[in-house]
């Protein structure tokens, strides 16, 4: 179960102090153009050691084709993407590598398989999720092309610290995805206090898709909300998911709730663009919780693997709130799940047509 | 899509309004013990009409075992589960048949596939988790016998009402899987004046399995936590799910939030008992977030099927709280993922020895 | 693994003598008509009873219509199709519950499972066909309606008794699926004299589809060949299948055996319509191997459940040669790989546009 | 579709002139000690190069394990496998570039795909074959430490040229895979004349694996013997599979074709070790056909990419008989299937207790 998607099946391999990681993405529609330098930017988004506030572990994280591709588009074989592993210092989890980091998967993966391979976590290393960013790069190149579906994502909520409005015009300019420019130096001063105390935070991020078509997603069990949300729960660190309204809509009454149509388009987004499963037209928009780093300077009690009594101190380079980095990877995953969904709309009502034209998306706040 | 698993693969079929619902329960272990009357426990407490809170729709909910059972034990064939529709009034929708009801998914079936069975809600209705429940029953079944497993869920909000306490000893009893028995009697009177007011209020529910070893789920997209997410967004309504401190998770602190791993076991289960993915030993912790639902006396604007303004008012029997019947439907899905890993680990992992014994559970409170 | 096809699946469930057979055919695209009746002709050329050469067990074979039908057509929600078993005469079978018929899967399954449904060969019986054949009438009406694709099947070889010509004139008429109406006589004495002597033998058949256009089929795994080998070897008593010249390949030469291409279309079809398991236009024809039945008269040395030896005469109804029965199963599997491949080429390469017309068909003889 | 196998799951990728091919092997149990060197044996018994009487393309296939493997064993993670294209002469094509060449796949790629690698035919080429080999001789390892099964495979026909015995002592030795060592020098002197004449010819492999336990096989879609056709299948220039006496069965009597059972075994083997689609826990004997090559140096005519009549001559490194070199990729592909079976018998029938000892294999002879 290391593939993702049922037409786009994108497998990855790889861990984090091995050789490389990389991807095999099948599939894949041809004539797509695609080359290296393509999934630069995003992965330079989600790079580590691009600030002070993220881990400092510098990978340049240059992408080969090894595959699917010909004259520069691809051919509909699989594209097979390979990202060296550079700056893997293993020596750095010498000392831990016989005991387990609380909130770290080394106490399952060990129960689990007998065995793991403990260098910078292995494979359940977030350095995975660098590849989900290149094969997420095919799928929104395709999205926005085919459909002009754009996706982006930004951070509203670090540790106790809230995003006062919402407005995407500078999320990409602060380096830490954040949607109010004016909040920015007061955010930086709470993570450097955070980076002192040798603690960390979770965050909270939202993810959006623009100009989705109604009638995607599969009922009952292919649900459009049901994949988006074991997609982003299968990033890592990722603790919770809604939809629209999502916790809050508990709350609600049905009144308030529910989004009335016009010919105008909706009058509210409460659903987030998915109705039954499948898509309204709406913008898509989604919730991410992510919870803090348990890799601290900080000591904890633990065990070791002959279940002796030690205590843990993480040296290696690890980020304090690992969700600052997750934007580009919650996109990636989102648009996955659109490309997929996509195909598979196309080859059961790829031939369906409509008298009445589509309702406009409308208002999409709450 | 109208599967669900991998190993134990359970496909359902049947519109709420239809002759017949039913599901085909494929890959489930030989020896087995199974029968009709296994599956009314669990029918009973999803069951509509049984109180004034719910949808008044009387459905005996009688399950027809049509394969896979020989001399009362489970053969390793499929098991076709059938319940007959008998309570369907489809001409109380006969006046919204062309209307797209906001909040539904008359539109979105509309959109993607040019044709809709409008009565009922046709497949999109909530009648369809009545088999998710049956085949929950045999996962549970298993689960319990298998690996002492005990699968539970309540109801912990409901709308604006919020549970008090965690206590399961009365939960089984008020009718309202309501944790605190005390406060049953204001929730009722909360309840009774909804639904004079003809609105609705969404839910958050709860659901537990206690006993589930470590090591199950695997990485990195087929993660227990993440099928779980699918799962349980998969169900009518669903707009959010957590896993263990989930959204709370956000503003907590790494030392706070990472369970500290003792000899007695963990000081805390903020992870929900999820790790990388794999279960760590404790108590799995799910929540979810039901929306209000969208059928209401109180009348609504919205477009009819050439695109028409119409006015919707629902007259069908519907449920002021459809949280409030999702107990067993969250515990069933549950069930089939935790049953579905189980096999998975078993076929890749079952022949793995360990030196060291399980960590016990230890503390499982936040 | 009861469930075939990747974009059109189908579920099949039931044993011999349960109370009912049926399948769930899901991703059926919408707005096919599609009634009750539509079965009736296909399940009527695969039916026993109807001449003296098959098994003399009646079942009328009425297909029910569960679900995914409104108004006489298709909505893309799963279609469940019920068959009951009417004539199941399980007393036949008291004597021989305990032993293991040899050439039959009495031994395999109770090895596999521990436990077994005996009476008429429980799941491994072949009135699981009759299923196929109904799911195989959607997908032939699809192709038809939709492609102008037909599919058809004969019989080639009984025992030793080979066709002299293929003509497929009166393939339907003679009862037998002969492709030679002057041999009818000779093959039915030939048939005669086989169930007198209560003995069996095996059967050969070629199955055709004509009008499948270039590009179906998925390298490398999914290729059109591999899926329609795995398809046919799937139905009960097959041991064979070849694409094309298939074994007869082995001894021809390359200059012999690859088909030119010129502008009025390929020069020969030793390829069988398929080139590196994607379609070429040409068309598809198969040939598959039925053994003989193993349940005879015909005494025979096994052994029982405890190990005892026993010996087995079967007094049950069974086909002499149950190859005779195989045509429209035959045709229903490969319908369904074709439309699989079909939805599935429809989702990768539905856009793709050529420059280029396709080659026609050409010279399909050898 | 570039993946194999439901538990096992390999997906491979890589055109025969692009930098490298590989894949990732998904699902392998722990614990199974891997190093790079495992793979050398069966990939030299597969490549060009090594005699005059295949293609002289000479490649290393020097296998690199880039993940899944810590310390020299496995880890339960996917293990990616890359090979490096090194003496690819992409010249040799040029000339052929806009053509299809006859009995290839060039046509149907440019039709389904719009755009194809022509160099060396692509990801159509039997180059990928390679990766086959390497991941079988994973499953190869598991299949013998865990339950002492043993693959094999000979040719047992070239052309018109058949072996007149069966006798696997010999067969490594001679290069030809051939079961009779007295008739090698008459099968290399009918290779010869055969090259010269500038022809190719087909060939026949027998494949085996012994010491299968009975209970091994999914009815009714994922049954032993329909897998292991789909798994031949999808092997370039296969045309034909058959289990146990297949073809031959057609012409067989019921009395002849059904092996009996004692309690020293079945008294032979017409069934290959499957019935009802689960292993007997006798022999699985599988035979494949194989096509001659295409790629000729005698002209043929043909179109080119512009539909323009063009003549094409093949002056790349081709084998005269591609079966030669097909043996150890056969018997990868059983070992695949076989080993992908297990798993999941292990998942739902892995605590299975029997009373009575599985009989044994007794007499393999037809």
């Amino acid at each position: 179960m290391n593939s993702f998607g049922r037409l786009l099946r994108v497998t990855t391999f790889g861990e984090s102090h091995g050789p490389a990681i990389g991807c095999v993405v099948d599939g894949c529609p041809p004539d797509i153009p695609l080359k290296a330098a393509d999934f630069s930017e995003d992965l330079a988004r989600r790079a580590t050691g691009k600030s002070r506030h993220v881990s400092q572990r510098h990978e340049p994280d240059e992408v080969e084709i090894l595959s699917g591709v010909y004259e520069g588009v691809t051919t509909g074989t699989p594209i097979a993407l390979l990202i060296k592993n550079v700056d893997a210092r293993s020596k750095d989890y010498a000392t831990i590598a016989q005991s387990f980091r609380p909130g770290h998967a080394d106490y399952t993966y060990l129960r689990k398989y007998g065995i793991r391979d403990p260098r910078g976590g292995g494979r359940s290393s977030a350095r995975e999720t660098a590849v989900r960013v290149a094969a997420g790069v095919i799928a929104k190149k395709w999205l926005r092309h085919r459909h002009g579906i754009e996706i982006r994502a930004c951070v509203t909520q670090v540790g106790t610290f809230k995003a006062d409005r919402l407005d995407w015009t500078h999320v990409e300019d602060n380096g830490l995805f954040w949607p109010d420019a004016a909040q920015v130096p007061q955010l930086e001063a709470y993570l450097d206090a955070l980076r002192k105390s040798g603690d960390s935070c979770g965050a909270r991020l939202l993810v959006e898709a623009t100009g989705v078509p109604a009638g995607w997603g599969e009922p009952v069990y292919g649900k459009l909300d049901a994949e988006i949300a074991a997609a982003m729960m299968s990033i890592n660190a990722a603790k919770g998911v809604e939809i629209g309204a999502g916790f809050d809509s508990v709350a609600q009454s049905g009144t308030q709730h529910r989004d009335a149509l016009t010919q105008e388009g909706f009058l509210s987004n409460h659903a987030g663009g998915i109705l039954g499963g499948i898509s309204t037209g709406q913008m898509i928009r989604v919730g991410v919780a992510f919870k803090p780093t348990s890799s601290l300077r900080i000591p904890v009690q633990s065990l070791d693997e002959r279940g002796e009594v030690v205590e843990v101190v993480t040296t290696g380079r690890h980020d304090p709130c690992v969700g600052l980095r997750a934007a580009p990877i919650c996109e990636a995953m989102l648009a996955l799940v659109l490309m997929d969904q996509a195909m598979r709309h196309q080859a059961q009502c790829g031939e369906v047509v409509h008298d009445m034209p589509a309702i406009p998306p409308g208002r999409e706040e709450f």
